[in-house]
Parts: structure tokens; C-alpha cells; sequence
């Protein structure tokens, strides 16, 4: 401390509070645009109503030093599922996309799936057909086109894929399919200091070849299912390979294991839209402190689906009767957010503001 | 950007170049004191040497913007053993001696244990006779004292030993036992702009207790050996239950594969001791552009210990054959190290220096 008082004053000789100000004025420049203005909106996607009110009553309570319900920055830990919660995730999961995808692929290299479910029925476009085999004829189509390669074949074949691969419906990159005013949330935690992490049940290696570049998260903060994998080493040299076997299942009761496992730390701030995330919402609710339990309710079938207690793909039932008892945050897509996704042919928010330095983070 | 040019005007009226300088001048505040004063030593516990000159010329070529040899901060990974590289592994890995203080603490409990191998010769003093059982009486002592609790309780237990337990050899904590070099290391890559991970073998629920406070690297930046943990609801809430388990093993082979699994990127830069590390070398070697690849060499019988080939704890052999061969950095302790531990009575360096914004960490 001696050493760095005598730094500061050798800079400008002003006095403490002075030269802080002029501190604070250049950290400005660091902040994004739109908080460093002031008057901007952070979340100019979010009609006003209940759940921004509440993001941002919590945002603000949180980081206003020498209050009680004020959170260190290392203990800022805002955890947010993938799949129908920063992106749509029907008419089907993309991944189970991406894995429909590489059986056409790849069936030229396999005569016998002509006439072997479920690959013949997906061949056949019957995705019914398809699916008629449940939980395990989905985990075969996943097992045998996203398995039995190194960890780097795999990433390359995800990046080639996401970078062509179209939505359905909206005719569009899966990466542009994501929920614009999530990007505003996940950049407004982070610029007051919030470490974002997806906790997601799909696959580890399928979202962290683009989520740092659509969501601005990094790999490490990236946890999900995975798949068995070993080293080898190889003539050219040391592999990772990926092995047809289930290792760890992200979802429900695995949510809060997993943010155990990879984060150790109990999130203060979770974002989920359905059933699979109710224990890490429970997990992050029973901490001390002041939390954040957030859930994305999809109402809007004009714009995108209305689907929760009934749906096959993200069914609300259970976590949407514990969030009303409970108080937690609904938030209607139809009512909450004033469009859905990023503009056309922006493939997604860029994320070039560096990081706010923790000491400046409230 | 034009938001962002006009309000820098705004502050100085100043030319952009001057208020660059600025910026600088303030952000140098930041900066650890030894960084900061530039003629200051920021690894002053290193002799020179060729181990010193090594790091040193790695990480100014690797942060220098504009040549071949840059890494972009993102890609800033930097991967350190803890038993052997950050603090002492002799004579036994810190946390079985941590089973073996709950063997004793435990023990008027069950009174079962005073006929029963291994735990009779652990309370009866006789480590030898306890070790007989290999791998298998190691692994039932540390299931049978560190599982069958909460995360929550555990972490408490770890807490309150860790806070009084004294190393036999040393007499002071074992959070006192750490190198000071390496804690110089380690932040002097962080002011640098590297994150630095924790890769051990030790649990990473033992570690994440104390590696914040001691080694300024937090809770998700640890990854590290797992049981495994389940998810249940209470009366009184949510609880994670560890079992007595083993879920996986991060050792050796076991090493790249969570780097994969936990941080999703290939590390530039690792640090180990033992030959439990050669694989995580070997694969933070095979990434393309510049590596460095450090192990320690205990080869100081006064200050420390001196042990390498057919030591039972922390063996190098293979992966020191292996170092000489490919000209990865061999440190030896008693050479290049003035100093080993930090002053007596100092529990460990604080790390309240924030962390270097990217846009500063070149």
C-alpha cells in the first residue's frame, strides 16, 4: 500500500478524492456504450414490467457497496441453461439436429442403416418413426455420429456444421436463433461484474465451439453433459478420444452436481425455462443472500412457441408451480420482450468490451 | 466506437495519444507494485538461470501484440500440479494426512476400527503397517473419513483442519508450506493476462477451501480428483451428498482428459512435478505456436526435500526422460530457488490486486 500511494501521487500531486474521481472517469471508457451513457438502456429489448423491473432492482442492490445485500464480484456467479432459455431449442434440441444431420452424412459410409432403427426412419425423413424408440433411440443417434472420433474432429465437424446449418422455421443459422434480449442480460451481468456459465444438458463439445463467440461466454464457463473420453497417444502425437458411453447427464438433479463439480460455487443469479432446471434453481435459491431465480416462459407462438406443461421438448410443469409459490421470476416471452431475436444476418452480438475490473464493478 | 471517442474528448479535450498515456499512467495503479515499478524484480525469489530466462522471455513474447509469437488473452492458459509444484507433497500427499487426523478425530466412534486394518495401524502411529494395503487401504481411509457428509459439512471439516494443522517436518501451516516462487509465478502470469487453473490430483472439493485465499485461484479454476455427489432434498432444502465413491481419478492420463472436460481448451502453458503429470505436458506440448512446458525437480535435501526416480510419493522419472529429450524447462529447487516457503508467519501472499483489464495485459 505505501508503495502504490506514493505511485498515485506522483502522478498528479492532486489529493485522494480528486485523483479518484479522475480514476472512476477513465474507467468509463472501459464500460460498454450503453451504461456508460447513463441514460441508455442496458436492456432495450425488455419491455418494462415485472421481471426487468426485478433484474434490474437485484443488478443494483447487489453491487452497491457497504449495503447488506451487497455481493463481492468473486461471488457473482450468474449460471443460465442453453437450450430454450438463450435459444430456441423446437421444433427439436439443435443438437439432436446436428446428429439427424451427420446420419444423412454419413450413411453412404453405412449400407446396413437402410434397413436399421432408428437410422432408416430418419434416412426416410419419419422423424416419428424415429423417435418412437424414446430416450434410448435418441441417445443412439447421437452416440454413433457424435462419438468414436478425437475431441478435435468433433469440434471441427460442429463448426462446419453450425456454420451452415439452418433453422426450420426461421430460416436462419441456429447461432442467430437466440434470444436477443438474454444477450442483453448476459452483457448487463457481466458489465456489473457477474461471471456468466451456461449449465446446460446438452454436450460440453457441441456448445463451446461457438458460445464464446455468440454468448461472449468462454469454454471454461461452458458446463454440460459429456461423453467418456480418453487419452491416447498416437504416432503424431497425444489425442483425446471420444467413446460411445455416457459420462455425466446435465440436467435436473445433475444441475446442481455439475455446478459443484465445475464451478464450486453456489450461483447467486439462474436463468432456465423448464422442468430440467428446477434443482439448480432450487440449489442457487437455497443459499444465503440475496438470489436471483429466473425462468423464461414461452408464450409467444406468433413470434416463436407457447409450449410448458405438456411439451416433449422443455416441458415447464413442476418448476413453473415451484416459481409461482416461491415468487420467482417468470418471465413471458410474449408480454417481457419486445422482439425475440438478434436482426437478420447479424450471426450474433459481438463481444469486444473487455472485462470490467472487479475493483470498478459497482 | 464513436460513443466512445466523443466521450473520451470529452473528459481532457486532450489528443488521443495524450490520453493514451493517461490511461496507462492510471491503469499502471493496478498493477502489482513489482510489475508496476518496472525496475523492480517480479520473480525475486528465482535465481537466474536458465529456468528464470526461460519464463520470462516466453511470457514477453507471447503478450508482445503484433509478432508471430502473440497469444491472444483469451488463449491465455496456464495449467499448474498442486501436491509437488505449488506447496509440499512430503512426507505423505497433505490431504491423507488430513485422513489421517479423522481417523484419530473419528475414532471414539467407532470402536470397530481398533481391530480393523488399515485404520488399527493408523491409530496406533504405525504408517507402514497402514500403507501395506497400497492404493486400496489409501483410498478406504480417505472414502471412509471424506465422504458420506455434505459438500457444506465437508468443506467446514476441511476448513477448520486446514486452519490448525501443522506440517510435521516444518511446524507451521500446511498453506505455509507453498513456494514462493511459484506464488510469484502464478502472478506474474496473471498480470500478464493468463488464467491460472489448479490441475491435480488432490480433491477438488479439499482444494476449493483454501486455493482462493492461498494461491489467488478461485473455486472454478480448480479442477481436480471427484467422488461422487448426489442431489437431495431436505426438509430443510437441497443438500449434495458425497458418496463413498470415486467418480474420477485427474492423474496422469486422467489429466488431459479434464482439461478437456473442465476448462475446453488446450493450455499454452504447464507446470508439474511428477510423472502423474507427464500426460498433461505432453498434451499442453502438442498445441501449435508457444508452449512452455516447467516441471519441478526436488533437488534440495536441506531446504526441502531431494527425491525424483524411485520416490513412492511425487515419482519423476519417465516424464523427466522425457523433459531432457524435448527441452522442456527442468526447475531445480535447490539451484534455481533462493528462497523455498514464504516468511514464517505469513499464511500465504494476498492477492487482493484485481485483475488486469485485456485490453492492458500486452
Amino acid at each position: 500500500m505505501p508503495d502504490r500511494r506514493r505511485r498515485l501521487h506522483g502522478v498528479d500531486r492532486a489529493p485522494r478524492a480528486a485523483f479518484g474521481a479522475l480514476v472512476l472517469a477513465v474507467a468509463a471508457l472501459w464500460l460498454p456504450n450503453s451504461v456508460a451513457r447513463g441514460e441508455d438502456d442496458p436492456l432495450p429489448s425488455w419491455n418494462d414490467g415485472p421481471a426487468r423491473a426485478a433484474i434490474v432492482r437485484f443488478v443494483a442492490e447487489t453491487t452497491r457497496p457497504g449495503t447488506p445485500s451487497f455481493i463481492p464480484p468473486a461471488a457473482r456467479i450468474a449460471v443460465f441453461d442453453n437450450d430454450g432459455t438463450l435459444w430456441a431449442e423446437q421444433p427439436v434440441y439443435v443438437q439432436f439436429a446436428f446428429a439427424l444431420d451427420r446420419v444423412k452424412t454419413l450413411a453412404p459410409g453405412h449400407p446396413e442403416w437402410r434397413e436399421k432403427q432408428p437410422f432408416k426412419a430418419v434416412l426416410e425423413g419419419d422423424l416419428k418413426t424415429a423417435l418412437a424408440g424414446g430416450d434410448a433411440a435418441i441417445v443412439e443417434l447421437v452416440m454413433t455420429t457424435q462419438t468414436g472420433m478425437t475431441t478435435d474432429e468433433f469440434a471441427k465437424t460442429v463448426s462446419d456444421w453450425i456454420a451452415t446449418a439452418r433453422h426450420p422455421r426461421f430460416n436462419r443459422p441456429y447461432t442467430e436463433c437466440v434470444y436477443q434480449p438474454m444477450l442483453e442480460l448476459l452483457s448487463y451481468l457481466r458489465a456489473n461484474g457477474y461471471k456468466t456459465f451456461i449449465v446446460s444438458g446438452g454436450g460440453v463439445e457441441f456448445m463451446r465451439v461457438w458460445t464464446e463467440r455468440v454468448y461472449g461466454i468462454p469454454p471454461e464457463q461452458v458446463v454440460g453433459s459429456t461423453v467418456v473420453t480418453r487419452f491416447e497417444m498416437r504416432d503424431r502425437g497425444p489425442v483425446l478420444l471420444r467413446e460411445p458411453k455416457i459420462d455425466f447427464i446435465d440436467n435436473a438433479a445433475g444441475k446442481p452436481v455439475a455446478i459443484n463439480e465445475f464451478i464450486g460455487r453456489r450461483p447467486v443469479f439462474a436463468f432456465g425455462n423448464s422442468d430440467g432446471d428446477q434443482q439448480m434453481l432450487e440449489w442457487t435459491a437455497a443459499g444465503t443472500g440475496p438470489r436471483f431465480m429466473g425462468l423464461v416462459h414461452h408464450t409467444d407462438a406468433i413470434r416463436e412457441w407457447a409450449y410448458d406443461r405438456t411439451s416433449d421438448v422443455g416441458r415447464l410443469d413442476k418448476a413453473l408451480d415451484e416459481a409461482v409459490a416461491k415468487g420467482w421470476i417468470v418471465v413471458s416471452m410474449k408480454d417481457d420482450w419486445k422482439t425475440i431475436f438478434p436482426p437478420k444476418g447479424v450471426d450474433s452480438v459481438r463481444h469486444t468490451t473487455p472485462a470490467l475490473p472487479h475493483s470498478l464493478a459497482h
